[in-house]
């Protein structure tokens, strides 16, 4: 297999926090407006201590070699290298186009056990940074167990709300973030972050950072919604 | 909703006929090669009385904006429209980059018989050219009555290989096109096709044109390969 060398734009620091970006297809972020929708946010490396990503809708990833100070995720990869393969995405592909990770299996854009377990295991042994989302503890579970270095944890009915996952179950971070510790992974909480408070607290439960959509993307200005999720004094 | 206009760089008669070339995820026809492979390609005018289409990967889709004179399909389409959606494309965000139509239900990207009479309905909505991949006879005559305006043949088994459709399947592709035309529907035939006379046989049959993958993008030189499958004499 051909080997693919990752060139981190973001801090390689595996102590960092992790804020990942997921853009979704909202109008203003993809397509036609996403150049000027990129172009005002923060770079990955912009605040000491953070890794910021952003995890961007399958036709703007090519924005990674205009943006080269910013980490660019995918919102989906497949297991397939290259080939015969139909609206796919690979992550030889992408570590080609320097793009280093992706998302996988957001509630948004389920796929089978089969596809996560192969996805798992090639993204070892390209050294590419899947991050596994999980519905419940016991996908956090499965996925930590199965290998995932990044498990994001997002009960679904809260993701677009108004209550953030980390006021409404403390409890299943705190286990879910325990349960990846013991396996070598990383937990990352998503679904209704929009504060400092919900990522500060977040991060005392034991996690390692958030994953936030509609909380930057509809703000009425985007960057300083990054600014003031992570730091407390602009919140 | 909100209605966007189609700029067709492909002719808008309705009676040429069409070849729409599946470039996959070939490691020479997505990602950092892209650029080279589609700027060797002809022009989607090039030959009178045939429109030509490429269908890229969702990565490459992009390149519509740097080759305004080739007309870029997608591989895959979503029947959703902008908004709250992780790794989805949609019609709208596809036609406001200059994309005026996609393959859905490719064999090797299967999509539920909801998507696609969603998408089907939409596409008429918008006037975005949607090509509905069929695996048989009693899925063309679904897809052509649900109202789809281009119907692909395509028998998975002999995808990528060396025998023709037009070889192996006669009888239906002409059952096919008779029920197509009963619709008010195209059919287009693709599977194995790697000459004008796989071409010409379908034409003769009723297919409105071919749905070409390996035969082009593998071939040792795809733009004469294009050239060879339209212009009887450079076979």
């Amino acid at each position: 297999m051909i080997r693919y060398t990752c060139v981190n734009v973001a801090s390689n620091n595996t102590n960092d926090n992790i804020l990942i970006i997921n853009t979704k297809h909202y109008e203003r972020s993809t397509g036609v407006r996403a150049v000027s929708f990129f172009a005002d946010l923060p770079d990955s490396n912009a605040f000491k201590g953070w890794q910021i990503h952003y995890a961007a809708g399958p036709y703007d990833l090519h924005l990674a070699k205009q943006f080269p100070e910013k980490s660019f995720y995918a919102q989906h990869v497949d297991p397939n290298g290259y080939g015969a393969y139909t609206g796919k995405i690979s992550m030889e592909m992408l570590i080609e186009t320097g793009i280093q990770g992706s998302l996988i299996n957001h509630s948004e854009f389920r796929v089978s056990s089969e596809s996560i377990e192969m996805a798992i295991s090639k993204a070892r042994d390209l050294n590419f940074n899947i991050v596994v989302c999980a519905e419940n503890l016991e996908e956090v579970a499965k996925f930590a167990e199965t290998g995932a270095k990044l498990v994001a944890y997002e009960p679904p009915e809260l993701i677009g709300g108004n209550i953030s996952v980390s006021t409404a179950k403390p409890g299943i971070i705190e286990k879910a973030a325990a349960i990846c510790r013991k396996n070598g992974s990383r937990l990352i909480v998503g679904a209704g972050i929009k504060t400092h408070i919900d990522i500060s607290t977040s991060l005392n439960l034991g996690a390692s950072g958030g994953l936030v959509a509609s909380g930057v993307v509809l703000a009425s200005n985007p960057s300083i919604a990054i600014t003031s999720l992570i730091n407390k004094e602009l919140t």
